[in-house]
């Protein structure tokens, strides 16, 4: 739900009327109770916020919803890397606990006891010998992926490859049929790319299926562009 | 006495005269017996040869004794490196003992449990990740470093140093005072020296007590170069 309104109104205003959610949800094999325990849930956390205007119900991000939305987006919707991005290699004097959270929060990549792989610009402790990237071996490209989201990021590829064969062969698709689509790639996107710092593009196999994802994920959110809300409205009532 | 003919007579044809050997022994506090044991012991191991000539002997390197000891003299003749040289760092994939006995034998110094420094002219076995050095941090400078021969170093600046203020206060050397100086520095800085791999110039700390005497050894053999085999003989016979 929260990559729901992320990707369809996040901007400051924006609200999606009850029956437009409900029709996605229910697009979405969510239950109408399970919809509501969410609704309910991600209100008392602060996520979100519903008015009554008439007779439906409008909910909203909250402005903390807002911007934790907007803090992820630019991972979540950044366009695929160019394979030439230069990356850096760090080397840390010591093998520790402290310059390796450091790093971590600077989205570096451990792939040896004390050296780390990330991009021109993320910032290393200043007494870190930082390297400028060169040819990567292929081992060094792989120890730089998340291995533990292997299996993950496979089976996206898989799920994303499928629709994407089923959708060459649908002639019409509504504001409301984009947007139940935008969510479940967004959604199963999300869920794995925020997980891991991203990798700088000079190190990334081109054949990692979680590059391969991201090729997809992109391509099929260009091609089917976000619905105005209006025009949720307007399905919503029409349907 | 190898560094004594190393340094002396290392060209094909140069040999040195029996008194001229026992005045440059004497002078090293080494006791006649003693002398004669090592002649004998390195003639047997093959790096020395000996003739007589009329009623004195002559010795000199065998062409075994020849090839170490030009296989040995760029690295203890070579001048102080340059501190801006550039220097790369090698990764490999794994721990292996493999690939570190390789690395070692190009020269590469370990520095983490896989990473190598090293000059940019070693080669590095081909599924390593090479990356052109930049600003070293001081602890890599010191990792670099043969730490087990730093109280050696010491003990070396320390002894080059004292030398040093004494040479300028000695009015006139001889050619035999001269090849005396000469064994003493190049004894005591090849057996340094050639225990551990070159350090590229942009490693090395100013400071570092292995750098200091390199400056030291390189100017006092430039102070007082290598006398003529006749000159030796005649200083020899003169006394």
């Amino acid at each position: 739900m929260i990559s729901l309104f992320g990707d369809l109104a996040q901007g400051s205003g924006h609200a999606i009327d009850g029956p437009v959610l409900s029709t996605i949800m229910a697009a979405l094999d969510v239950r109408p109770e399970a919809s509501r325990v969410a609704l309910h849930r991600l209100r008392n956390d602060g996520w979100l916020q519903s008015h009554k205007v008439g007779r439906i119900s409008q909910h909203s991000l909250t402005a903390q919803g807002r911007a934790e939305s907007a803090a992820a987006s630019p991972r979540i919707y950044a366009p695929p890397p160019d394979l030439s991005e230069p990356w850096q290699m760090i080397v840390t004097e010591e093998n520790g606990r402290q310059s390796d959270m450091a790093l971590r929060a600077s989205g570096f990549i451990p792939v040896t006891p004390r050296a780390y792989v990330g991009r021109m610009d993320g910032t290393a402790p200043k007494d870190c010998l930082a390297l400028r990237g060169d040819a990567p071996p292929d081992w060094l490209r792989r120890a730089a992926e998340p291995a533990a989201l292997q299996p993950e990021y496979d089976a996206l590829l898989g799920a994303l490859s499928a629709l994407e064969r089923t959708l060459a062969d649908t002639r019409h698709m509504n504001a409301l049929d984009i947007a139940v689509l935008r969510c479940l790639i967004v959604h199963n996107w999300r869920r794995l790319v925020l997980k891991h710092p991203p990798l700088p593009g000079g190190l990334i196999r081109p054949d990692w299926s979680g590059y391969q994802c991201h090729l997809l994920v992109d391509a099929l959110l260009q091609r089917y562009p976000r619905p105005a809300l209006q025009d949720l409205a307007a399905a919503s009532a029409a349907g």
